[in-house]
């Protein structure tokens, strides 16, 4: 069976076909800069494990425009995979919030799109272009199934103790305020290998998924029990240009000190925070090039990001009241062994004891950095955020 | 030596009276209300251990009327302990914010007063009353030498991956935008009985300062080198009406989607959260009676009090690398041993193990409530804020 995954944002439109079940990726892709000047489509052709790489410069004025060329693409004889459209059975589509609605993959029909739409209001950025991909989807795929696959999801097993916030409850029971988490996808992929790696699905696990966006997740018995992301994708960890945790006074002194709008607040903690905030870079490879050459705001940024990850591995300690393994995954995650050894630092107490040797070997499978009698397993993990969103969409088809 | 301890509120004045070095205190009181409808002194006589308590109702238009009140009733025979005001050597002022211009407790000149209001910016509730009670002071206790004492002072021990945050450096730099941390007083008073009776003067520590406003310190070796509060007393943990921690993007949503004004959403998280806005009440005492009634919310409030105490015990464990105590403090901390009991509760993995029995009973003075073996300490020490701000006052003086 073929399925393609879909995640659909602003303006671009991100893909992978995929032959299932024996999860064979077929072709992949990007459509970049759509509606914009200067549209391209990155497509690679997958099949027999081979990679060939197309770049296509072309103009793209909407995303069903985009999803049109990339079935051209599938269907042509040398960058594709199929002959006709309706040899795709399902697609599975990335959707940012469920919200409390969705706490698992789900079959797309009028009235899951109509709650996807009610959920706009707590994703405003990324819920509109995934329903529009859903749309598209559906006109030029008529006959496949729609699935959605949402990334709060995972998290939706969270107990109140974790999800709830100390504001007034009505925001609570009629605004939707509570943390939902992000990145569950991920989460639930790693967490998933890690429990079968350690023959144990009663296992105590911190995953930290650390790429352009970052999450920490306590994990009990392969459910998310707490996350370091909130109502929205902002909270907890540093990353590339957002802040993660900071004193919501900050919010106020400066809307009402020093004369910014809430606007330019949250555009600045959005996209001008995180390491480029305190270093000037956020891509971690430019941080490390600036640390070797001496500058000291990137050490800065560098130590309070492995900084943060410690004190969530300690706060999920508590609330996991015990720990087994951790899990390092996403692009930072698995392939920094310089941060994966800062965070390690000095966390002997919670029986984290890291190999070094180990720890910078590259592989592309999951492994094991930690010492031999290391008390916490330290697992390094590629995650496969396609593929879990191809499988689950494959497990609702089955049905 | 006698010594006044002053700490000056909006429309209040609290103060003490000590003789130093033996610190006895002589007389105690607050005036409330002041320029308000119903103005009120509440003063006590504490000489020769007995506790005469006293209230007057009188117009106080301001805080120099007040503490010239004051001054009559310190004058009493009856009431009173001293016969002249210059038998008053020196005063100490509460300070709420030291910024980073203050590290120490600081013998009052205009030099420093300059510098308590240019830090108006960062407290606009506090300094303010701060300053206008040194000046009071000054006027009416013109031979009397003036000391400030600083709530931010033993925080400024911190490191900068503390008190750093990941928002641009310049916010750090040209606006003062960093952790500061309060209660200073507090946590410094406790954490030194703390290491005095474990013997272990670089003993890592967690002190629990639950009143009205409540925050948590890692100690290590005597320093604060971490806390939960940060550039104002709103996060962190949970409190009567504060929310403590939340995600940023819950202050965004509120504005952008819901349309609150920034200064609602503020008051909202300063005056109707944290316990109310959970539970409806505001006072621990209330929320225990309300969840014997079977009231769910405040059960709910009570636990996730617990729970975030709880993650920063872990998120404090990991910064110190090791723990060997944590003390309770403070109005609910010293009185609840059900809350000490629902924070201990699960912590093994920490060496946490309480005493059910010892942590039950009733003293005055530091005590163990600590199994015998527990790895951990548990010590639940009674605050005394003004005797803190009496002894470094009496210190500076004696120099």
């Amino acid at each position: 069976m073929k399925i393609l995954v879909l995640n659909s944002g602003s303006s671009s439109l991100k893909y992978q076909l995929f032959e299932m079940p024996n999860e064979q990726p077929l072709c992949s892709g990007l459509v970049d800069r759509i509606g914009l000047e200067g549209s391209t489509i990155t497509h690679k052709n997958l099949k027999s494990g081979k990679e060939e790489k197309f770049l296509i410069e072309t103009p793209i004025q909407d995303h069903e425009a985009g999803l049109l060329k990339v079935t051209e693409l599938l269907k042509d004889t040398e960058k594709g995979s199929i002959s006709d459209n309706s040899e795709i059975e399902a697609i599975g589509h990335r959707v940012v919030h469920g919200g409390e609605q969705f706490a698992s993959t789900t079959l797309i029909t009028e009235v899951v799109k109509a709650k996807i739409k009610e959920l706009f209001a707590l994703a405003p950025l990324h819920n509109p272009p995934n329903y529009l991909g859903i749309t598209v989807a559906e006109r030029i795929f008529p006959n496949a199934k729609q699935v959605a696959v949402f990334d709060t999801a995972f998290h939706q097993s969270m107990p109140p103790l974790a999800y709830r916030y100390a504001v007034p409850k009505e925001m609570y029971s009629q605004l939707g305020i509570r943390a939902y988490g992000f990145h569950g996808t991920s989460h639930q992929y790693v967490s998933k290998k890690a429990l079968k790696y350690l023959q144990n699905p009663n296992a105590k696990i911190i995953s930290i998924h650390l790429g352009n966006g970052c999450s920490m997740t306590a994990i009990d018995s392969g459910k998310s029990i707490d996350t370091s992301m909130g109502l929205g994708p902002m909270g907890g960890l540093i990353m590339g240009t957002r802040a993660g945790d900071i004193d919501p006074s900050i919010i106020f002194h400066l809307i009402n000190e020093r004369g910014y709008s809430s606007k330019e607040v949250n555009e600045i903690l959005n996209k001008k925070s995180g390491l480029l905030g305190l270093s000037g870079f956020s891509d971690m490879r430019d941080v490390k090039k600036a640390i070797e050459e001496g500058n000291k705001d990137a050490k800065l940024a560098y130590q309070l990001y492995a900084y943060r990850i410690q004190k969530y591995i300690g706060s999920f300690t508590a609330v996991l009241k015990g720990l087994d393994a951790i899990v390092f995954t996403a692009g930072i995650g698995e392939n920094d062994p310089d941060m994966r050894a800062e965070v390690c630092k000095g966390m002997d107490f919670f029986g984290i004891q890291l190999d070094l040797l180990l720890n910078s070997q590259k592989t592309q499978t999951i492994r094991e950095v930690n010492q031999k009698g290391s008390p916490v397993k330290i697992l390094v993990i590629p995650t496969n955020e396609e593929l879990e969103i191809g499988q689950q969409t494959f497990e609702i088809v089955r049905k």
